[in-house]
C-alpha cells in the first residue's frame, strides 16, 4: 500500500538528517537513499532493518552522483551511463533487501535526476531501462515526459503527489536545495483534494492536473513528522490498499 | 571451473587499469571490483559483459572504501561497518549481473581487506557476514585466519595460489601497492607445483604449504596477459572442472 | 590570543554539524575544516568569513581522506603520503584566507590523524612537515610523542586541554566518533584546575599532567555553545593575550 | 614564457595518464590538476617538483568535481559555488608550490569548466572572482565569453590555441572525453598559421579567427609527447618570451 512515500535513511556518516525514528512508523513506503546524494552502507542497512520492523516497503532512491550537492545539481550525463548508474545503485539497496529477507517495491529517481526524467528523454529512459532490469514499478508524476515513457514501454508507474513542494503552472515541481516548513493543514487539504479532484493549485493560482496513488513527503523538511501525520490521518480513508 | 581467476575491471573513468580485452578470454573467472578500491558503475557494466561474452563467471571483489590508495591501505573499521560495506559493493556488482543475466559465483576480497581477513578476527567474520547473505563461496588462502573462520562457519573456500606475489616465511603474502613483471615460464612452474606438491618457496627460501583449487593472476601486474598464458596452458591438465 | 579554540565549519553540503553560528562569537581560535573529514568549499568560505566578522583567528584542521569517517578511522599511510595529505588542505584554507584578507594562524590535526600524530614518529613528522611549508605553530598535547619531535624540529607548539574528552590513565585523549554531553560546571573547574595546577583527573582516578595553553571545545558536542560560554568565562583571567 | 602549455599531473593514485615524464621537458608552462577531475595530492606535489626541475611555471588547472568524468561532465552550479570550488583547488596548489619555492603563473578552467566559463556569464565571473583572489593571469579563448568578462573585469587573458582539438564554425572548442591522435606536422602548421595569422580552419571549412599567445597540447592526447616536439620546434621562432 502506497499511502504514503517519503525519502528516507538521507544520514551520512555522523551527519543526521532527517527524524527517520519517528517518520518510519508513520509512512507505508519508503524511498531508500543510495549513497549518491545520500546515505552510506551503514546508513542503509540501518534504514532497511527499521522499514522491516515498522511493516514499511522499501524501494531505491538512486540519485546523480553528487552527495555535496544533494543529488540537486543537474548534470550532462548519457542515457547508457544513467542507467548503470541507477543499477549501481538499486543493485546495492537490494543487497541489504536480500540481508534483511525482504524484496525491492519500486525505483523513485531522487533530486534532478527526477527532474530530468521529468523533461529529458534519454534520463527517463535510463530510469525505464533500470526498471527493466529489476522489473518493478517506477514512481513519478503525470502529465511529464517519463509518465509518457514509463507507461509506452509498459512499466507500472505509481503516480505520486507532493504536499511539500510548490508545482509551476506547466505542472512542474519547483525543487529546491532545502525545502520549508509546510502549513500541516493545509497540506492534508492538498493532498485529499489532490485524490478526490486530481487538482492542485500552482504558485500562479493554476489548476493543474495531479495525480494521486501516494502522497510524498520529504524528510528533510523541517516540520516532516507534523506532515506526515497530518496527510497520513487525512489520506487514509480515500487511498485503498494496493 | 575456476582453473584461473584474475582480478578484473578496475579501470576508472578514462583511467585505465589492465589489458582486461586481451586478459577476459584467458581466465575462467573474473574477480570484478565494485567501485571501492577501482571501476564505477561504467567500467561494472563492460566488465560483466564481457565476461559473459567470454563464458567467465563473475565474482565479487569488494574492498576497503580507498579509491585514491586502490584499496591497499589499511585502515581502522568494526566488524559491522565491514560487512556492510562488502555487502553493498556484492550487491551493486549482482545489479549488473541481473541486467545481463547471470548470477554471482564467489566473494573475494581485494588487497587490505583481504589481508585483513587473513590476520584479523573482525574482518574475517565481516567476510563471512557478507557471503551469509549472498550464500557464494569466498576465495582465500589456506593455513589463515580467514580459512579457520570461513569453513567454521560452513562457505566454502576455493583455495588460491598466487603466482605474481611472493609470500613469507610464515606462508602470508607481500601485498605491494604496485606489482612487478614475473617471469611467465617460473609462473607456471610455480602454479603447477603448488596443484601438485601443495608447496610453494617463500622469500626466505622455506617450503611454504599451499592449496591451489584456482591460481590468481593480477591484470595490474605489467605482464599479466603472458602470465595468464603460460600458467592456463601449464595447469589446464591438473586442475579440473568444477 | 588562543583562549579558547573550537573544531568549527564541519558542515557538508546540505549536512549541518555544530552551531556554528552561536560558537563563533564565544571562540578566540578557529580550526576550520579543510574538506577531508568534513566541510566542503562553500563551508569553508562561510566558516572564514563569520570568523573574520567576529574576530577569530583560522587555523588549518586537516584530516584523514575520511568522510563518511568523520576522519575518525585510523589508517596506513606513510610520512610523505600524509605530509602531501596535509599540505593540500592547508593549502585550500589559506586560498578562502587571501580571499578574506586574513592569515593562516595555526595548523592543529584532526581526529585520528591527530591521535596518531600523538604516537606514530611518521605521522608527527608528516605535520611538522606541512608545518615547515606554512610556517606557523602546531596544536597539540604535552606528554605526547608529537610535542616531542614538533618541538625538536624546532616548532612551536600551542599546548591544549580537552573538557569534553577523556583522559587515560597515560595521558592520552579518549576519542570517539560522537561526543557525549558534559557538565559545563565541572568543564570550566576541569579547565581552570588544567591552567593553574597543569593537572586533570584520568578516567581511572589519576592525576595526570597537562598544559593548557588554550582550551578546546568541540563543537559536535551536543552542549557545545553552553561549555564554550562556562570555560570562557573560566578561564578568562587566567590565560593571557598571546 | 607561454610558448607551449599543456595539462599535467592528471594522474590518480595508481591510475597513470600523460607521459608527464617525457612532456614536461618539452613544455615552458604546466596547467596542473588540483584533485577535482584528476589528481591527487601525491601527484601534485610530484608534478611541481618536476616543474620546477625542469623550469616550467606552474599554473593552476581547476574544474568541476567530477572525478569520474574527467570534469567534462557540465553540471549547475551557481557563481559563488563556482568560485569557491576554484579558490579551494587553487589553493591548494598554491600549498604546493609554497613548498617548493615556486609561485603561481597562472589559472586555466579544466574542461567542462573551462567550456563553461567560455558560454555562461555566471562561469566566466565565478574564474574572474577566482583571478582577483590570487592576482595571476588567466588562461583562455579570443571571441568568447570568457575573454569578454576576463578583460572587462581587469584580467589579463594568455590566448591560447589549440593544435590538438578542433573548432566549430562558431569558433568554439569541440571538447571530447577521450582525444584522438593528431598529425604532428599539421598541427604544427596549424600553430604557425594562429600564430602569424591568427587563423584556423574548422570543422566545417571556414576559417576562425584565433589568438595564440600561447600553444596548448593536451597529455591524454595519445600522441602528446611528438606533437609537443613538433609544435615547440616550429613555433619557438615566433612566439617571444613574455
Amino acid at each position: 500500500m502506497a499511502l504514503i512515500n517519503c525519502d528516507m535513511g538521507e544520514s551520512f556518516g555522523l551527519y543526521k538528517m532527517g527524524d527517520d525514528d519517528a517518520i518510519m512508523p508513520l509512512i507505508t513506503v519508503a524511498n531508500v537513499a543510495c549513497g549518491f546524494h545520500a546515505s552510506d552502507f551503514n546508513h542503509m542497512r540501518k534504514t532497511v532493518r527499521s522499514a522491516k520492523k515498522n511493516g514499511v516497503k522499501v524501494g531505491a532512491h538512486p540519485s546523480l552522483p553528487d552527495l555535496q550537492g544533494f543529488g540537486r545539481r543537474e548534470m550532462k550525463i548519457s542515457r547508457d551511463e544513467l542507467a548503470n548508474c541507477i543499477i549501481y545503485q538499486v543493485g546495492a539497496l537490494k543487497g541489504f533487501l536480500e540481508a534483511e529477507g525482504m524484496t525491492l517495491y519500486h525505483i523513485k529517481p531522487h533530486g534532478s535526476l527526477y527532474g530530468m526524467a521529468a523533461r529529458m528523454e534519454h534520463a527517463a529512459h535510463a530510469v525505464a531501462d533500470a526498471a527493466d532490469v529489476f522489473k518493478v514499478p517506477l514512481m513519478g508524476m503525470i502529465n511529464t515526459l517519463h509518465e509518457k515513457i514509463y507507461t509506452e514501454r509498459g512499466h507500472k508507474m505509481i503516480a505520486e503527489f507532493y504536499v511539500d513542494l510548490d508545482y509551476n503552472d506547466d505542472g512542474g515541481l519547483i525543487i529546491t536545495r532545502e525545502h520549508d516548513a509546510k502549513d500541516a493543514k493545509e497540506a492534508a487539504e492538498k493532498a485529499v483534494r489532490a485524490i478526490k479532484e486530481g487538482k492542485v493549485k500552482s504558485v500562479g493560482g493554476k489548476d493543474i492536473a495531479v495525480r494521486a496513488d501516494t502522497i510524498c513527503v520529504h524528510s528533510d523538511t523541517p516540520n516532516a513528522v507534523e506532515l506526515c501525520q497530518s496527510v497520513r490521518a487525512a489520506v487514509k480513508p480515500y487511498l485503498s490498499a494496493a
